[in-house]
């Protein structure tokens, strides 16, 4: 029998509890072992639950237990789950997470702390949910060289510019649909301004690359600039509006960035709806792969922290291994990085694209609508962009294009 | 170092060759030591290629070799691949294969040999190419009851029903085109009647429930019998036209089937054109998890083969597991398996359905066109489904609609 101790009854806890209740008898197979939860540590009472034989609001009781062999953290935030992530493994147990912040800041000098102590540091369902993605980036993806690693990686921004686009909304509407039907938090701002995806970004281009990125090195802005007329326009010319967190790496330099981008009709992207997320990596042999499945929610989350519980188990005699150095990954100015650009203007209609031509070194389409005109530039950088976007007369708006190295 | 053979040099066997080394460095670093291709098998010469210093013609001279560790099957078909792979495990030699003919026909089989050697058998580009599916199936998808596994296995039909939808042409041009552009064989028969597919998903099923799904038993029908005029007609309600391999469990009672099928637009598998190839797997905690990626082709199936050399290397002293067992899988009859269907009616068009609506217990959707008037039936079992269908006058064709329990 392997003992674990949960920490934290939120969402995700209360889904680790069921999952493992729920599944039992496939999970202790997959494990080889019978799994036990001997604790539940959450600051409150839960009358009447069945996690009340197992509550406990003292981590200590749980840190001493030298039966406990695997700790679950799934409270969130840094504050205490680092201290008691940290003091978990300093005292020989495996941690399995779903924090992402905890992983963002912390994670290199944790891997490093569980291999001094033989014991893993795993955290798959820290980016994209349910989707398996930081085991295969291990195992799987071992062949090539990574060239790039992509995602929709916030389902509440992704539903957001969904229901945008479905149901004609404006982005307030679309935030308040989103709160009520409980996919966006009362305070937003972490998913619609592109910090959650940023962290997750940082975390996934870490594993890809082999070193740190750190999340505030990464350029990073929101969707609240994107309006009903854009999407429509986007739509209009081709394109779909996502939010895109992206590292890749193009002739030795590697650019990164968190932003709304548009995403052309045959990329993999464009179809990726609702609260569902995407993770794109391209390999210089493989090619692009794309892993899709639910970013966020209670039992996706549950399914795949319980992943990294049956690896933890399987492996009590020695650390998992992860490839993440503390040394940091150098990021070049995004000022160099060269993408399309659109735009969209509603006065001077009749001039803009022969101005566009000449501002930006060409027009690849352009489409008129009742929102005005849209128009997508030739490739050009981010500095002469902002450059010559100052100089262009009648523009509301411009969104980046996501850049495609290949066809998919 | 660890020294490795290569059985044919054909386009895996020479992908492979090349893969290792063009990636070398990340290889050795991934496999933790030196891999050193000892050995090419191939019957032919290659006068000037770089394989002329390590080609032999003598198998046995590989498997007498003590110091070949790793020996990588892609000369597909059984003959002599069975043989060869047989004897390479019982001589203490890890085996990874492309081969999915020997996998569907031989994997459990293999597999046994491979634990009573403590070595492994791997075979990650059976299925889906450079698509990471199997060892995801075996170590990140362990907290679930796999509900189904579903795809588009087969590159070759994939793009022969997008050219047929993106060029209007006619089954027949569509082949001829991909025979051109090499997605197809000469003798294209494989691919076209649903075998290739068929065996993948054994492959797939076999690991996902943990029994050996035996190929024979899975009714196939491949995709001559779909007309552009079907394709366009499913567009019109909405639908595109794939060929899928599916296994789901529904109420205790485990389907299978490889066939064309309509696929709705917001279903995953709607924007997975061209040679691209997509994997869904449903768990009942996870939901919906999909894959995509090239399912075929020299260097995403030569990656996929080297990722399981990386990991035999990593365990040279113990047995990968891989849980499928000998025991047959027992698949209900698909006379039960309840589905909407489409059908298109080019006479009697006026009737059709209000007939239909009596004949299949009601009708979903319909659309009239140049094609003649196509709909959608109530789900109903295929046995109601084929009795009805022979009363129905004046239709054309009819074509499964895939099932989705959740959407998306």
């Amino acid at each position: 029998m392997i003992n674990i101790a949960i920490l934290g009854y939120g969402t995700v806890g209360s889904g680790v509890f069921e999952v493992i209740r729920t599944n039992q008898e496939i999970i202790d197979r997959n494990a080889k072992d019978e799994l036990r939860i001997k604790y539940v540590l959450d600051l409150r009472n839960f009358p009447g639950d069945p996690v009340e034989e197992v509550l406990t609001h003292d981590f200590e009781t749980i840190l001493q237990d030298a039966e406990v062999k695997i700790v679950v953290e799934v409270m969130g935030g840094l504050k205490p789950a680092y201290d008691f992530v940290k003091r978990a493994l300093q005292n020989g147990k495996s941690v399995c997470t779903s924090n992402k912040e905890l992983v963002a800041a912390h994670g290199p000098e944790l891997l490093r702390i569980a291999a001094e102590n033989r014991v893993s540091f795993l955290f798959e369902a820290s980016c994209g949910g349910g989707i398996p993605i930081i085991r295969p980036l291990q195992t799987s993806l071992t062949a090539d060289r990574i060239e790039e690693i992509s995602g929709i990686l916030n389902g509440t921004t992704n539903y957001i510019l969904t229901k945008m686009k479905t149901e004609g909304l404006q982005f307030e509407e679309a935030l308040k649909l989103a709160q009520e039907n409980g996919f966006a938090e009362r305070d937003p701002s972490a998913d619609i301004e592109g910090g959650d995806a940023c962290r997750k970004i940082a975390i996934l281009s870490s594993l890809a690359f082999g070193k740190t990125l750190d999340f505030k090195d990464i350029p990073t802005e929101g969707i609240a600039g994107i309006t009903h007329k854009d999407i429509e326009m986007a739509e209009a010319l081709g394109y779909a509006v996502k939010l895109i967190a992206t590292c890749s790496e193009v002739e030795g330099e590697l650019h990164a960035a968190v932003a709304p981008m548009l995403i052309k009709r045959d990329h993999p992207f464009f179809a990726v709806d609702g609260v569902f997320n995407a993770i794109l990596v391209r390999g210089n042999m493989l090619g692009v792969t794309m892993y899709y499945g639910r970013g966020a929610g209670k039992y996706p989350t549950a399914s795949a922290v319980v992943s990294d519980v049956i690896a933890a188990a399987g492996s009590l005699q020695e650390t998992i291994p992860i490839r993440w150095k503390e040394e940091k990954l150098a990021l070049s100015d995004n000022a160099d990085w060269v993408r399309g650009y659109y735009i969209r203007a509603e006065r001077n209609v009749e001039e803009i694209v022969s101005q566009a031509k000449k501002l930006f070194g060409g027009v690849e389409r352009t489409v008129e609508g009742e929102a005005g005109i849209g128009l997508i530039t030739a490739p050009i950088s981010e500095k002469d962009f902002e450059e010559a976007y100052a100089k262009l007369s009648g523009a509301v708006n411009r969104i980046r294009v996501m850049y495609t190295r290949e066809r998919n």
